[in-house]
This record gives C-alpha cells, sequence and structure tokens, in this order.
C-alpha cells in the first residue's frame, strides 16, 4: 500500500495524516507544537518520530510514502525547501527540507498553509470542480489561499497570497503587518471582537452586552447570539462587519475572478447567514457585465483541510514532475 | 511570408498592425473609429476592409495570415467570441467572432485591452525575461493585466482582472464603477487632476496655480510642472499622490507577488521619479520576508502594445492548440 504523509504544521498543533491516492484521509494524529519550549530541530525530530509510529501502527514505514507533503503558516519555500519566517514558531532560515531528508529519501514538499488548505478545498472540498476558487479563512488573522488553473498560486517568490493584507481603508485600523486599514484589521475574529467590544461599552444595556456577561468573555460568536435574540444593538455590527466583508469579497473578485469563494474558519460556522449578509452587495460591486457570476460557499474539510491539502500538494507536484 | 494581424480597438482610434512571428511590428495603420457616428456592423465593417487594404499594400491577403488577434477594451469574450460590453463603443452582446469570421476563415482571439498590452510588455517589453508580471496604467482609469505562468490571466470568466477598482479607502471618493473608494479614483491621470485642482484651490497664489493659469488647464502634468519649478504646494499633492499608488502597489504585491510591475499610460511618463516616490514604501509595507523583491519598470512599447499585445495573444492560443 502507499500513501502520502500529510502534515499540518501550526502554532499549537502539528496534525499528521495518511492519505491515499485517491486523497481519503486514512488515519490521522496531532501532537503538541512546544513552539514555546522546543527548538527547530527538536520540533522536527518529533514530529518526523510521529510520522514514523503513525506509519508504523498502520503497517508502513517511510518507504511506503509516495511522498511528504507539509503546510506551514508564514513563509515556507519549495524550490530552496527553506523555512525562512514563521511569526509564532521558532523556524528561521531553518532548512527543514535537509532536515526530514535525513528521514526520508523521497521526495518532499512545501506550502503555506492557507494556500494547502485551499486546495483541498478546491479538489476534493466545497470547490470541487472548479479550477479557479479562493478560500478565505476568517480566524485569528485572514487567510487567503488562491488557486488558479488547478494549482496553488503563490506568486515569482512563493509568497502570496496575503489578500488578508490588502488596505481597504487607508490610514485606518492599525494591522498586525504594520499597516494601516488592512482588511484583516476588519473582518478577522479579532476585528470582529474589536467592534463587538465597542458596541458593548456604548450600549451596555444591550442584549449584547447581556450575552458578552453570559459568555464571560466576548468572542467571535458574541454578536451572532446576540442577533438570535433580536438584538438591533447586534444587528448593527453584525450590518457594518457584513459591509466590510462585501468590500473585500468585491476587491476579491475585482482581482482573481474566482469560479468560487470559499469561506473557512471559526467564523465560516455561520454558514448561510453569513454568507447572504454580503453575497449580492459584493456580485453588485464587483466588475460583472453579462460573464457567469463567481458564487460563495461554505468550506466542508474543517481541520483536516490542512492534512489533506498537504497531501494533495505533495500529488501535484509529483505530477508536475517536482523533484525536491 | 506569414504575419499575425494585431487589432487594438480603443474608444478614438483603432490601430492595426502587421506583426512577424519574432513579434516585430511591420507596419501599422490607425483610422478612427467613429463610435458615435457608426454602429457595431459599420465599424467591423471598416475595420476589416482596412485590414484587407493594410495586407495588399504589403503584397499579402488575408489568407497570408497565421492568425488575428484582437485587443478591445470592456468585456470581449474569448471562448464565445462575443463582444458583451463596453463603455464607450456601440458593442453590445455582439458577435464579433462569427462578423470578422465573414472574412477570414483563420483563427480569431479576443481579449481585454488592458490584458493584451501587459502581454506585450511581459514577452517583448519591459517584462522580458519573467513569467509573473502585472501591468498597471495610469489614464483616465487605472488599468491592469495580469501575466501568470507566461499567460494573460482573466479569472473564470474572462472578466479579469480590474485592479483598479480595488476599494482603498471605504465610503472614500466615488468612482465610475459606481463604488466609493476604488484606488482607480485616487491614483488615476483624472484622480490627480482632482487633487491638482483642489489644492490650486486652496492656495491660489501658489505655483502650482501660476503653472495652470500658463498652460491654460489642469492636467496630468501640471503638479509635476509646479515640482519642477519647486512649489510646496506641488510637493504635497505629488506626496500624497505618491501615498495612494504607495497604498494600491502593496495591495498588488500582497494580491499577485508578481516579478515584475509594469507602469504604463500618461503619468508613467514621469519615469523614475514617479516609481521612485513610492516604490520603497511599497515594498516596506508588502509582506515580503526573507523573498525576492518585486520591481518595478517604465513600460517601453507606448502605443503600440496594444496591436503587439494583440499578435502576442493571438501566439498564444495558436501554441495552446485554442480553435476559435
Amino acid at each position: 500500500m502507499s500513501v502520502f504523509l500529510g502534515i499540518d504544521v501550526g502554532g499549537t498543533t502539528i496534525k499528521i495524516g495518511l492519505v491515499s491516492e485517491q486523497f481519503e484521509l486514512l488515519t490521522k494524529i496531532s501532537i503538541d507544537t512546544r513552539a514555546d519550549s522546543e527548538n527547530a530541530d527538536q520540533i522536527t525530530q518529533r514530529m518526523m518520530l510521529t510520522c514514523e509510529e503513525l506509519l508504523a501502527k498502520n503497517g508502513m514505514t517511510l518507504a511506503d510514502v509516495l511522498a511528504i507533503g507539509l503546510g506551514a503558516p508564514g513563509t515556507i519555500l519549495n524550490k530552496s525547501g527553506m523555512y525562512t519566517f514563521a511569526g509564532n514558531l521558532p523556524f528561521r532560515d531553518y532548512p527543514l527540507r535537509e532536515k526530514i531528508r535525513k528521514y526520508y529519501s523521497g521526495q518532499i514538499y512545501f506550502g503555506n498553509d492557507a494556500n494547502v488548505a485551499a486546495l483541498a478545498e478546491s479538489r476534493i472540498g466545497a470547490g470541487q470542480g472548479t479550477a479557479n476558487s479562493v478560500m478565505i479563512t476568517l480566524g485569528t488573522g485572514v487567510g487567503a489561499g488562491v488557486i488558479i488553473n488547478n494549482r496553488v498560486y503563490s506568486g515569482f517568490n512563493e509568497a502570496g497570497v496575503e489578500f488578508g493584507h490588502i488596505v481597504i481603508n487607508v490610514d485606518g485600523e492599525y494591522c498586525t503587518c504594520g499597516r494601516n486599514g488592512c482588511w484583516e484589521a476588519y473582518v478577522s475574529a479579532t476585528g470582529l471582537i474589536r467592534q463587538t467590544k465597542a458596541a458593548i461599552n456604548d450600549n451596555p444595556d444591550s442584549i449584547l452586552a447581556q450575552v458578552a456577561k453570559e459568555q464571560g468573555k466576548v468572542n467571535g460568536k458574541t454578536v451572532f447570539l446576540a442577533v438570535d435574540r433580536n438584538c438591533p444593538v447586534a444587528d448593527r455590527v453584525f450590518a457594518r462587519y457584513a459591509y466590510y466583508l462585501q468590500v473585500g469579497m468585491a476587491n476579491l473578485i475585482n482581482s482573481f475572478m474566482p469560479e468560487i469563494i470559499i469561506m473557512g474558519g471559526g467564523i465560516s460556522y455561520e454558514g448561510d447567514r453569513l454568507i447572504n449578509s454580503f453575497k449580492q452587495g459584493a456580485l453588485d460591486e464587483a466588475m460583472l457585465f453579462g460573464v457567469p457570476m463567481p458564487d460563495f460557499k461554505t468550506a466542508t474539510l474543517g481541520n483536516d483541510a490542512g492534512m489533506l491539502g498537504a497531501a494533495v500538494f505533495a500529488f501535484d507536484c509529483l505530477t508536475d514532475g517536482l523533484v525536491y
């Protein structure tokens, strides 16, 4: 039996999956990343030993692996094999492929985590059957993965696409990237929480404030829970948030004209009511005259998208004859 | 001898060129479009008769043409052969390929004018040797053409890329597309003229106001002429304009990570002082950590880019085996 190893490196956990040639997730395991207590060598070693254990449990060794695909945050370069930069992880100018090569002699492929997740959704998830799609992940930040002609698009330097860091409001809200007014600052869960807190501060007697009190905190769900309880303050927060989504989605359509835009991340669990809050406005704003309209869908692969996407990415690289 | 016919349909003129297989512009002719006085059939007929005349003058007929490439503004669809929509031209849901077919039995390919101009600059102009580039044209509006893997990128519906209509300022200046705060509203020649006029209004005794008076009007050059005469008011207008360019260029880099961004259109004749006004700021703002930086260059093909690009586009379509 031959499998792909799909590895999803995250700030908190590393997820490892064995993936069939038909892109079925056969088995998986998750380990703590230990980004605060271990260095890059230690994390890499533990990751590879876990791969070997997972394979052994299923009667295989690394020799049965068709290729390794690994997705990770930040700048991880497929051509050079270097893990150049990651905000929250101890990898910097780190020769990750060289280190993994000590365990595995086959092909080892690296992709950005948002890119490979988008690839998985495009190939076997919400975007199945499309050749051009974009996945937008509304989490702590805003992730974007662009698929063009059935392949991950990351630009000439493998550093794209960072569509969360498109300024939609010159001199607007501070963004973690150093710019002001990025889309991420408005439509990430972090941005929504900021807008929710501001509304609670201005309306301490609102149902929205009551919901936050009951929750014991404000998170990305607070405003939606209050909308469910017919809170007009929450309605206004949601409407403004939806407007920021609409503006950025029209920007996205005008930039990439994707057949489908796939919504991922925690806030995407709001499903159709989220999509319906901005969809028509975004299509109306975009430059679409006498041409087919893009569609919006909620992601379907959940937390497995990273592992599956890493495996699909490895498959694509093998198909394209990349020897890495 | 075999040539490509490269046709560049514009609001004012239609340019027709005979282009060699090495993409040399052998000869060209320009005729009035007559968008206000003729209908689509009349314009198409006159255009094709002019093609035949140009060929005849050079000892050829349409039978010597390898393929026809035609670039035009608005929505012109290569797959269907329909000229769907153009703001200033009498083409709407018009079966242009079918009409041209009456004169020519070979392959007929259609592209958006900004896209094919970008292709020409990418292949034989300022972007020669790059596979991923973007051309931004600062004219009455802001045109954008994106080249990915040596091919025009226009999305799943052939309607892209409209990067001028990326909102950079939510609820900002009105844009002709109906949105508010588009990049085009700030960095087009139209936007620069608006900013120049506002500064003149606020500073009637400035050198800038004096220059406008001498010119008898305000155009895209006014502010630069006043900068040349050490006008501090003009310096401020230019600095703010450069800032809007910087923000949008960082957006563009974060979206496409192109190897090169090519500046076209009237304002691009300012050359290096224009590019140097925003380049470093844009690179600093963009998400570029430990990766190669995009570069900026001024377009080199001038008004021939449309004809040449239409021919290069026809060459690419033939190469890719498209039978249209």
